[in-house]
């Protein structure tokens, strides 16, 4: 299987946020934004495998900026790093201002997914080459990130995330 | 402000899983199961706060079971931790099997909701009081989650999260 | 086919009446409570029976109280009396102030569901054994609403009706 | 105010049935079509007074045909009687084989709609005049429902429920 | 195959204009009325043809008049003429003022579908035989608007779309 | 009034074709395609105007390409040409075959968009200037749709379409 780039597997969703997915104060719901990244995200893993996929896990996400009704929301996904049988996307949603057309972050969330076949058996995906300095440094963190799942998860020893212990050993 | 427990807050939604909302796999989309919980989460938050609650940010989520089309989804919320304008959710998710009836866990997550005044300006919430053990425990790490997201959002020093630090340096 | 109790069907599907879902007086449309009302007893008449169920008919409901957008309203639904393959299910709809979260009985319902094999034919369920004051109350009033179904649908002759027709002979 | 007929009123909304709200078996919801039908009733009951309109309560509803994924559903909907600031609206539901174009009455449902001014107080309406034979009928019947109505409610004494007591009396 | 009139496909599709299908200037999005459109069209086409339909091409639409939240909208589409396998439906969309009851003109449209069999194979449908003269004249400028949309789709030369072309030629 | 480029209004919405989207032939049905497009090149047109847009008119849209259930669908939007008040959008779909990953045109369409203020009165918009040969060629051909548009609406004389006529008249 021939290595990809995150170019192959990036993924643009633009559209409107709609009177029927607000909340009380005439925002985006925050389900609705992770209904949306999750779409996009697995069309970008998609593309990066040719497999079905399905969503393995959702990375801490934070939702800085509010997003109004009638704002234009961008979301972007790509692959940032390939395991086995499974795909880190990285999504980077900005929102737009009606008036001014000034564009700002909105939002960031990593998503895993996982490739399977038709009878939902895991299935290898080819390989993620980075190429600009911030799709190496998501790739690097990549490793961090997943270290401290499976801790979370309980399917490995703090002792042994061996990156990971050192962010918290620094001086 | 009078503390409240756990039960004072706790949700239950309990739905199909409808056609509209699966994957080609004819299983629920993860997407739709993290708004099914942001949904729920807030009912919970706003029972805690009696406020306009806003999602603050999404722990890390795991999505170890496909939800086929048909099943019956249970998602019970209640607030786990009340910090100062802030409330940690906490969310288990159960499908019940069609025929025989049987309970399994689907899924856990924990959400992060702010409360706020009409102009969207952070306003504090009553304290918690944990009363079974699993609520206690959930309490206790309540604290470890928090100062992982301050540090993965690069507003606390790894070292300064003495909690979370301490996991790692464990034998 | 062991009986069961209103306490193994009883269904909690609590939400919020989103902006999609209102009159145009902000209200929850009387159409989109039926609709949840259906979903919930559909799956409790699903736990009492564990077989694919079918709508069969909705008894006299009554919209009381109007349901404000930004509620949040629970429904909650449990089979009252089992027939030989019909269920009569009994819903209550209770809504949330949002600030002062004092509950409030927004209606109430009963539905009819028969249960069916993959083909669609009729099956039997399991008996319902009531167990409260208000369960037994609603199980003995069943036989007089099934009674007046039949009649209405030229099925009994009112004279048959005994439970019925003594209703109205009474001084 | 000038009376109206059925005819001022009648409306006819015929649309498909689509994948998002079939159950298991491939057949319209209930739910979903009792949404519908509140839909046609309500425009019925607008274009009778005039009014803001909402829904009182639902008579009994008897589900006799399924109808399956794709039919063509038309929901006719005609005000049938009007009181002081309420109407009855009597709806028939017919369904279409999609190959030999058969219609067939799939049901039929009755809606009472209060009209209310913009503060949500009701207002009267304007007399209905029944021209037809059917619609004769149904004139007639509405108000023994009406007492029907009444008597569930528990606001009217089965013994005051003159018309609807002789139904129970016949030999 | 026996030849059919407009009557007998005409489809009438009433609903009300709902919050989630509105615009920053709460009319009625485009796109939603395109769809709507759509289906009631679709349903004409298979009333005549009594096969499965799908949508050839949207004939130019021009979109006059603004569509309120809350108001009534008709649309009415009927059959305006069958080529071989293919029909032209032409759509009126009116709206209805909720206090006065004025009914506007509010659209029209044209759709051409295609009858399929299950596999998709284009496939005969009965001749149109219009009626009335609005019919009539709907019928004759049909082959008008089918040479433009060949000469659009470069399958037809202008020279050779003698009706057409006659068109531009008048003094 | 700064002249804008294509550039500066493209739109991309990346999107599945889901479930409740679409025919029995599962296919995605036409008018959830309109729909899609004209929420797209009204993020095209509010780019270019940086105001509030209402769709004036769609041109004629042929569908030549079924576009089947789980495809992964792009409609990418730009405005071709911008009149005083209005603006024409050239919408290009694409398909992508799930496995392969190829991609295939399936649709163009040209939606006119007109900017208002917030009272709905139109008001003017930017220039624009085309940079490539398909943008050029595209910006000339709009003329000509734009007197078709006014000939088929009776706003203009065929015979004063010039530039139209000249079409009809070549040899």
């Amino acid at each position: 299987m021939q290595a990809k780039t995150p170019s192959d597997s990036r993924t643009i969703m633009t559209d409107l946020v709609l009177p029927s997915e607000t909340n009380p104060l005439n925002n985006l719901f925050g389900g609705e934004l992770l209904a949306r990244m999750d779409r996009a995200a697995s069309i970008a893993a998609r593309r990066h495998s040719r497999r079905i996929v399905v969503t393995a896990s959702v990375n801490h996400v934070a939702f800085n900026r509010a997003v109004p009704l009638g704002s234009v929301v961008t979301v972007e996904a790509a692959v940032s790093r390939a395991f086995s049988t499974s795909m880190e996307v990285f999504i980077d949603v900005w929102m737009e201002d009606r008036f001014s057309g000034e564009r700002t972050k909105a939002n960031e969330a990593i998503y895993t997914f996982v490739a399977v076949d038709d009878t939902g058996i895991p299935t290898t995906v080819p390989k993620l080459n980075a190429e600009t300095d911030l799709e190496k440094q998501r790739f690097a963190a990549a490793l961090r990130r997943k270290q401290l799942s499976l801790v979370l998860a309980g399917k490995m020893k703090p002792k042994d995330a061996t990156e990971l212990r050192a962010l918290f050993m620094e001086e």
